[in-house]
């Protein structure tokens, strides 16, 4: 007798027959005794059809306006799946992040979750009711409707848990569970059973797309424990949790890489303090968000200043980048939205040497070049060409082993 | 310099393109110096598309699930409005009938605006925005979306215009105004360049489907005038005011017919007092709407009692004559959805006698059998046979001279 938040991805609900099959599972957990709350996003290709609508319009569209046409994605989904349940015999009703209510600011497409009112939803399981709460979606003080940015699903899953103080918090998706790397890319990719929260965020921050980090993040500040698994096979999926002494613990857990970058580079900016300053606060003003960020002085008494963001934000970055230079009197810009990053995670990583040159090894073997590096206590990334991404991932999954199940290091 | 209230239909909000249209005619009133609120249905197609998927669930799904869906359309077209006006250099902003808010009471799919709290739109409107707001939906006191049944558009462009005392109302729609009949039917039915609340409503109520009866019934209560126009062409459209003594006047305004009737009636009943009220009464809490009603006492002391519904509330209203007919020790019940209701309407009837004979002689020239027959002040209703519909039509058109501009009558 617990009480279970369940989130089901697009791919999970693309269908009246997909929404059938979460129904009887829903229904299958209530019958073990458990509370539910479903949290669904959009039925899978509905949020890219509306995002079409609206750039056939303008190609920037008006924030504030996206948001109100986004959010009915995953409105029409709640509805289906609570007009399903109610004809399944499972009393259930629906809310809107509005409705719930889930509060953010009031940062449009990218909003953040400040407070839930969870009481409506209580209120509706004492009356033994299914409540499905619409992903992605909250309202601002002013009520305005806003998103939180693609994948925000995940993070209303977690921060809905976090507010029930759920027991546990599942993420359906399309595969079942979390990968030593991506299997289209590696076929001998392995399931991992358990990884921590701090490596799943690295996972997650460098792409690998099966949970959004603000999602991981959440969890791992309210304890939630997090599931993900399959919404179309059984299978215990993969949970994360705090790191535990006794657990099986790999090396290097896994491969993630992003091929969604794009790199800017001021070069030559006479060196002075304040640099980085002065050219990413307007970066971020504009809500783009910066990934890594390298800068060397070179003999000249100059500076090269790099940084990579989403291909998304490529043009908007760059047209900032090109007056922050002439402020600074910069000698040039360029950019390259031609690559991808790869990185190495694992917490075992903190007690080993010598991982960084293995890793740097490997890649050299096949001919890649690295166009930038950056590192922290649990993951290695490297910048390359987009065109030694296979390549790249496959090269080190070989080279660390991540097709056997790890022995215990530890 | 006033302030005008648009609504804008499915059809002329049925692509990018007429979208853009819509925005322009906007702008085009703004730089005449109105203010302009805009009030717009789903995009043509998008309701019925989203009805077909809750009933490939359940053919009777959940009511307070099915608006949550339906409410989807609307917030759809008022985002990309907005986007569209904001692309264009106009500032807007979009509102769901929830946020304005349009308060209703909590009948599902059906529901009547109680209030209209129209603080946010005046306050856009002093900023100099255009505000755009989602047809057809509101929230309850709960805060549940409620949906105002087809075609409740228009009553939210009127609600809205008379809370805001607007000075015209205007109906943008696929037709150019009001006809004296349904052009498809009758090629040289002709435009009324006015009409009265009174006549509208009985052309509304008996099908015309230009209007929705609900909303000329508002613009009339609140004397908002209502203009009935094209979103395609220029012209005048057709005005809808209070009846003017000076106002070219026809003896005979327009036929109007209804193809979704379904007829009922309960045969031998044992008369008593109460008969009607026992048979409507659980009709009404069923949420069904009753149009014409007949009852004939007969020799043997029974009564025959017939009443028409609209045709998706037949089986419903079927299922409970059954109940009904059993409690009032009936002899049978009869049921036919393949009838159609044909009217007369015109206030010139009220002053001239001779109406329903001239009616009823240009039916039985053609062979068409009469099966009930209702009456008011300003108009004659008749059911056929619905394979009589367009011939009944065409008859009483030429019968009454309508394809010609009127003499005035008074």
């Amino acid at each position: 007798m617990g009480l279970i938040v369940q989130k089901y991805g697009g791919t999970s609900v693309g269908s009246v027959e997909r929404i059938e099959n979460v129904a009887r599972r829903v229904m299958d957990y209530r019958k073990r005794g458990h509370d539910v709350v479903v949290v669904v996003s959009a039925m899978s290709g509905e949020t890219d059809r509306l995002m079409r609508l609206a750039k056939e319009i303008d190609p920037r569209p008006n924030e504030r306006e996206l948001d109100v046409l986004l959010a009915t994605g995953e409105q029409v989904t709640i509805a289906l799946l609570a007009i399903m349940l109610n004809k399944l015999g499972c009393p259930a009703r629906s809310y809107t992040g509005a409705q719930v209510q889930i509060l953010t600011d009031d940062v449009h497409n990218k909003a953040r979750i400040l407070n839930i009112n969870e009481q409506r939803v209580r209120k509706d399981l004492q009356d033994g009711r299914v409540v499905v709460v619409a992903g992605f979606q909250g309202v601002d003080e002013k009520g305005d409707i806003t998103t939180l940015g693609r994948g925000g699903s995940d993070t209303t899953g977690v921060a809905l848990a976090a507010a029930l103080k759920a027991d546990e918090c599942q993420i359906y998706t399309d595969v079942d569970g979390v990968y030593s790397t991506d299997p289209r890319v590696v076929p001998n990719a392995r399931r991992l059973e358990r990884i921590t929260f701090e490596e799943m965020l690295e996972m997650a921050s460098l792409g690998s797309k099966v949970l959004q980090i603000r999602s991981v993040e959440f969890a791992g500040k309210y304890n939630v424990p997090l599931r993900v698994l399959s919404s179309f096979g059984e299978g215990s999926g993969t949970l994360i949790t705090y790191e535990d002494k006794a657990m099986e613990q790999a090396l290097i857990s896994g491969i993630a890489f992003n091929r969604d970058e794009a790199k800017l580079t001021i070069v030559g900016v006479p060196d002075q303090p304040g640099v980085a300053y002065r050219i990413l606060g307007p970066i971020g003003e504009a809500n783009v968000e910066v990934d890594m960020i390298v800068q060397n002085v070179g003999a000249d008494g100059t500076t090269d200043f790099t940084f990579t963001v989403h291909r998304n934000d490529f043009d908007k970055a760059m047209g900032i980048m090109k007056t922050v230079a002439k402020e600074l009197r910069a000698r040039d810009t360029k950019g390259d939205n031609k690559i991808v990053k790869i990185s190495l995670v694992g917490v075992g990583m903190r007690s080993h040497a010598g991982i960084a040159s293995s890793m740097f090894k490997a890649l050299a073997d096949h001919g890649i070049n690295i166009q930038m590096i950056s590192t922290s206590e649990i993951k290695i990334s490297v910048v390359v060409d987009e065109k030694y991404l296979e390549l790249g991932v496959r090269a080190l999954h070989d080279a660390f082993g991540l097709e056997q199940k790890p022995e215990s290091v530890r």
